[in-house]
């Protein structure tokens, strides 16, 4: 077991080098912005498929714009043990969130391809497509295809220049109508394992490197507009007045209050007021809202008590409401012997008693365990923070978390 | 005097058609807008020398894109009387607001140089270039030039594109290093008058047609940018955030607050959210201010009362809040004799007492009075709505704006 204990620094060395090589491959000059189906995604997509080849893996793209890699196990055509993450990104991300886990999950391959060992199912990689939402606003776009969940309402999804799903499909090179060909077989995984950046404070709080993951959280977002009347902002007397934005405000200020009373997470992204003149009074203003919890019942409740709230202060200020859900999930469980075989990877790494909670943010594993069950690996960031360019991991955790990876997948084969 | 009497519904439609014209003239394919030293600018300005030069002016285009006309008074090189408003818009505009006022002036110097009349000045006509401020943020671009009040910090000035102001200039085919040749010598005009919907509910409320402005509003505008940190919607408690726009949101209420409390009209009419993904708490908000009222120190007052409320709530919230002044105008009275004059034409309408009143929106008159005496006439517009597509005005009152604004002219002649 000398291999799996933390500090093989080489290693950890390539997987943050080549997570700088991903974070240059971007639409911003600033900062960093990877979206679905653009050509950075593409740009990114061949140059995961370079590693994943380098290490020994038969690669391909499906036909919902994964990138996949495969190793046979002790013989061809077993069903696979899918590891891996995702490679799009929040609009200026760090460099951690989803391309780590896929380039831990190449490399744990590699290491086990090198060893010889002959498991007794296949190993696959996939860098899933879309995670984020970023583009179409709908999330987990990559592994939904994978998992068979799609739904063709979506081709009609359109991007901020306009752009439908079914448009950027056809620019990257790729057919609509034959999306379904992504979908893998319920038996053809045997389960899906993926390593991720906590994006929380409990790992550096406790002083812990790594933790395994017990549930997904169940998140609702809506795309919510609220409309008022535009109008001179000299001109219009106050009782006169139907601003969207300062009903809007309240909203999100109720939004936080809601959160914190009944211990849900919700969050307004992303708002702008229209039609945004300095001296015209907002005519209607565009939010997003996204709601989660580790129970689904506290986050609808919140819901209900938000659409209540806001139904009454559209009311008070003549303004009018509408909240589109653009995207549910339900809180997933992570499966028990899988869960298992990741507290055992860690232990491998000398934390025998392995911290475990839930992860307040969505993952791919959301939609693949349509089709098979799944677990979960965390890894420490600093200062909780993700979906920023400030995103940082240590090198010795990178390795550590590398090692229980490897282990994990192991402990898969010998439990089996 | 029968000329004056209202009624003329010839001219007044003439004048209707040319604000639907001049309405098709938009850089958005569903809604109007029309902004500074755009190529709808160019095309607008074209077709307003066309009228003009039909009416009998000479015409020409200054040094900082206002289209100019002049109609020689009873000998030649006289000064001028000045009479226009502005050909820009907001975004999502309506078609009055600016259009009508030059529109008004192109057809009273049309029927007094029909009418053989020699006045003891010359007339022209101004189309203004930039009164809203709608692309650069910075206001009366076009009239604070003509009024020799230009400031060489405004090259800089970009609009959301990242284009300067001197890129625009020189994209219009204007050279910014000649942006002086717009400056009108004080001694070269004799007054301004300018015709305006009156972007409020008074005279509507009132059953009047028209009103002599008293004076003009002073506004201070801010860009406004409150910073606090973006990170994971789903990763970061409650505790650890630092939210931007929540922080934005309490200060958008308190807009409110303040300026219901003071008498003061605030207003925010831009405000977005950054990096704007649906998932990322807001790490940045920017937002617009704007601050008028009749007195400047009520104003002021309300500035300092926000500017407090900001800071307690940054610190409260751990926030960074700066607020850079865009723009300044303090109050601006209207000329006694001027207003004497549009009073006196108002009354050739049959409305010997006519109201009376304060502007509450800014006007191109703010940066005029700095080289010639301003006063204005205020037309009825449908419910006080501006800077909305549904801004109307009624055929009979633009009848009567015109009959009251030819009158107008005609006062100042007899009273000089």
């Amino acid at each position: 077991m000398s291999r799996y204990v933390a500090g093989d620094l080489t290693d950890a060395e390539l997987i943050l080098d080549r997570c700088n090589d991903l974070a240059g491959i971007s639409s911003h000059p600033d900062y960093l912005e990877r979206v679905h189906l653009s050509p950075q995604h593409r740009e990114a997509n061949d140059l995961v498929a370079r590693w994943m080849t380098e290490a020994g893996l038969t690669t391909w793209q499906d036909a919902a714009g994964n990138q996949c890699g495969r190793l046979e196990g002790r013989e061809p055509g077993l069903p696979a043990l899918l590891l891996g993450s995702h490679i799009d990104t929040v609009p200026d991300a760090g460099r951690y969130d989803g391309m780590l886990g896929v380039l831990l999950a190449i490399q744990v391959v590699e290491r086990i391809r090198l060893s010889g060992v002959e498991l007794p199912f296949a190993l696959e990689v996939v860098a899933f497509s879309d995670e984020e939402g970023t583009r179409f606003g709908n999330a987990l776009l990559g592994s939904r295809a994978l998992s068979g969940t799609w739904d063709d309402d979506w081709w009609k999804l359109t991007d901020k220049d306009g752009i439908t799903l079914a448009e950027a499909f056809q620019d990257f090179g790729l057919d609509p109508a034959r999306v379904h060909g992504a979908f893998r077989r319920p038996g053809s995984l045997i389960g899906y394992l993926e390593t991720h950046i906590e994006q929380g404070p409990i790992l550096e709080d406790a002083d812990r490197r790594l933790a395994v993951v017990t549930s997904i959280a169940g998140a609702r977002r809506f795309a919510v507009t609220i409309t008022g009347k535009a109008g001179h902002a000299g001109g219009t007397p106050f009782d006169r007045r139907k601003d969207a934005l300062v009903g809007a405000s309240e909203l999100v200020i109720e939004v936080e209050r809601l959160s914190k009373q009944y211990g849900v997470i919700g969050t307004v992204g992303r708002l702008q007021a229209f039609p945004g003149g300095i001296n015209v009074i907002p005519g209607r203003v565009e939010f997003s809202l996204d709601l989660r919890g580790e129970f689904d019942d506290d986050r609808d409740e919140c819901l209900r008590l938000f659409t209540k709230a806001a139904e009454e202060m559209c009311a008070r200020r003549g303004l009018g409401f509408d909240a589109t859900e653009i995207y549910r999930a339900d809180a997933v469980m992570c499966d028990p012997a899988l869960k298992d075989a990741i507290a055992a990877g860690i232990a491998a790494t000398g934390d025998t008693e392995p911290l475990a909670f839930w992860s307040r943010a969505g993952h791919d594993g959301m939609a693949v365990v349509n089709i098979a069950p799944i677990a979960m690996l965390f890894l420490r960031c600093r200062g909780g923070i993700s979906h920023h360019p400030d995103e940082a991991v240590k090198k010795a955790d990178v390795a550590a978390a590398l090692d229980a990876f490897e282990a994990a997948v192991l402990s898969v084969a010998t439990s089996r």
